[in-house]
């Protein structure tokens, strides 16, 4: 495996060093050239040129000296610190029923989050306004200058391109075919990443949440019709056109009911995003009501063949449950017998720990991911073969 | 992304440098050292010392200075070719009707094959043997010494562990728990790699079939319980215990028939492996049969769910229909028209170009990728993210 490493490329190794030392400045609290030396294995020679580059860029600064040390004699060794506020990083929700957003600096730690309720017939011109509201809000209370962002994140339903256009997206008014990127960017002088809900939610989930321990991960974002994000080796798997994992889909094949038309107790099919309604069905069906119960019977069932095709598909370790359904009473536990049943080798299944913060925060790590690739680039080895 | 590219490693280096010039090498004819420090950006030094190394190993050899060449005056350059014959490879296919092989040099070229038929009922050490006896008359009939094998590649039904043990593996009568790894590894000196029949397959289009122009496939080995092998980003998606795309496992969870008993004409399941009476239900279903007609859309049905399933949980690029029923009339065609009108982002569908020879061409180049990368040893370069 060599691919893009030629061997003659002296930039290649100057970013690679430069990477090594950001990574451990990261890692150490304030270390001396010394302690850069020991960490990353580099001549002294190479750490001070790599840090003088970084301190040019604003990247890092000289630390005080700490006042009272062990070192008396003679001149303090300098120390150094990763500047987290050289810049900051947004991550956004656009949902139906609410626009979320986070600040971060750039070690990823929130400092700002605030959010507003949408009606889920708003226009995208209205959700897109209530969501640079929220942006406004969230940066002005941080205390954050617009200026002062390096990447914006965007999670929401929907297929998304690489160009941040939605190519379809049925959960919300107008949104099939909005580019809704090249929208937001007005806003913004930095980079715009919009990405699927549910991809951003795995990611999140991976970073702060239930699966901090896996890197084969399943995300069900679990509603009327589930969506799914999966990490491959801890890469998020988009999928060659951005649609990996909609597997709510499944059941047009076989023109079998809609979700809607499964949780309904009556002739008529619930509205696709009348969550109230839905709750009350499984309330009912706490209570014994038949219809009810043979109502969330038909959706638990389905919920657990759309999740076995995937495990079944990709084989995860472990699989996320999250979204509002998953907040059900009597989601969990079916899915766990029923998948370690007939799984041929059941993957662990746990709820969400994020929550409602689960896509803004995914939303927010794709920005920091995105400035990071950008701080330590360097052309991945891939494989080269034939 | 810096992973264990840790800057002060020289020996990475030199690795880095051999794989280059190995590379050089195998892609043109009999290079100078003035060629292969013009194709590969390295110094002639480096060059020089890389040769003699690889020399030293037996893989690289002076070939004969070309007669009538343009190079008249004085010492003709010294050439350098890659010794295709410094070791041999294996690939080799354990199915329920047969047993194949086949053998190639280093450059994967196949230079020898055989195969022959083995009862669905054999025992597990029948089967064995009959693998040996096919083995052992494809290196004779070949030329090719035992000791000559630097690698070989096995195909087989069921989840493979990493060790070559079959977890599971009900299509062969005493396959689940069989350390099918361990049991071949007596007769060779090499390592020998246990893969699952589908996952070669998909291996083997994408190097030499119907998928060389995709890295993001999805191979079905269409029976009448189809499995199937996933290409992401060009590298085969094992899962995490090794049983991705094992698909046709999802009837078992709506207690929905089985394949034998969808695919029969009486009220009696056909015999899973009896694929001659699977034949004449598609034949008679063209001669109009209703009850073959009937038998033969239920199996297209649950065919298209399953493949379904597989591409909206992955969204490949493409998917290749191979195994015996990719060969039967009346498969592709509803296959693709399904896809196309009920997939959010439908992907090419076609048929297998290797055909009954999938398999163990796969697993032939699972042990070229394993020779490779010992040549070509280089630490991933993985991202390091928190």
């Amino acid at each position: 495996m060599v691919g893009r490493l030629t061997g003659g490329d002296p930039s290649l190794l100057r970013r690679i060093n430069s990477a090594v030392v950001l990574h451990a400045l990261r890692g150490a609290g304030s270390p001396t050239l010394t302690d850069l030396t020991r960490l990353t294995g580099l001549s002294r020679p190479t750490v001070e040129g790599v840090i003088e580059g970084l301190i040019e860029a604003g990247l890092v600064s000289e630390s005080e000296p700490e006042e009272g040390g062990a070192r008396r004699q003679g001149r303090p060794a300098r120390r150094f610190r990763f500047r987290v506020e050289a810049g900051h990083l947004l991550g956004v929700e656009i949902g139906p029923h609410r626009v979320a957003a986070l600040v971060s600096g750039l070690d990823g730690r929130i400092i700002g989050a605030g959010h507003r309720e949408v009606p889920e017939a708003a226009s995208a011109d209205e959700r897109l306004e209530r969501v640079r509201q929220v942006i406004a809000d969230v940066l002005r209370r941080a205390g954050v200058p617009r200026t002062s962002l390096r990447a914006v994140g965007v999670g929401t339903p929907g297929i998304v391109e690489a160009d941040g256009t939605v190519r379809l997206g049925t959960a919300l008014p107008g949104w099939t075919g909005l580019p809704l990127g090249q929208r937001l960017q007005r806003s913004f002088r930095c980079p715009v990443l919009v990405e699927n809900d549910a991809n951003a939610a795995a990611v999140a989930e991976h970073w702060k949440g239930a699966a901090k321990d896996s890197d084969d991960v399943v995300f069900v974002l679990a509603g009327l019709s589930p969506g799914a994000g999966s990490l491959i080796g801890g890469r998020l798997h988009r999928g060659f056109g951005g649609a990996a994992g909609e597997i709510g889909a499944l059941h047009l094949l076989g023109r079998e009911a809609t979700p809607e038309a499964l949780l309904s107790t009556t002739d008529e099919p619930l509205h696709p995003l009348d969550e109230p309604a839905v709750a009350q069905v499984f309330a009912l069906a706490k209570q014994g009501d038949p219809r009810a119960t043979a109502a969330v019977d038909r959706f638990i069932q389905r919920l657990v063949h759309n999740v076995a095709a995937l495990v079944l598909a990709l084989d995860p370790e472990l699989v996320v449950i999250g979204g509002w359904a998953s907040g059900l009473d009597g989601v969990l536990a079916p899915l766990r017998a029923e998948l370690a049943r007939y799984c041929l080798r059941p993957p662990r299944v746990t709820l969400s720990l994020l929550r409602e913060a689960a896509v803004a925060t995914g939303a927010l790590r794709l920005a920091l991911d995105h400035v990071e690739e950008e701080l330590f680039a360097v052309e991945g080895a891939t494989a080269a073969r034939r």
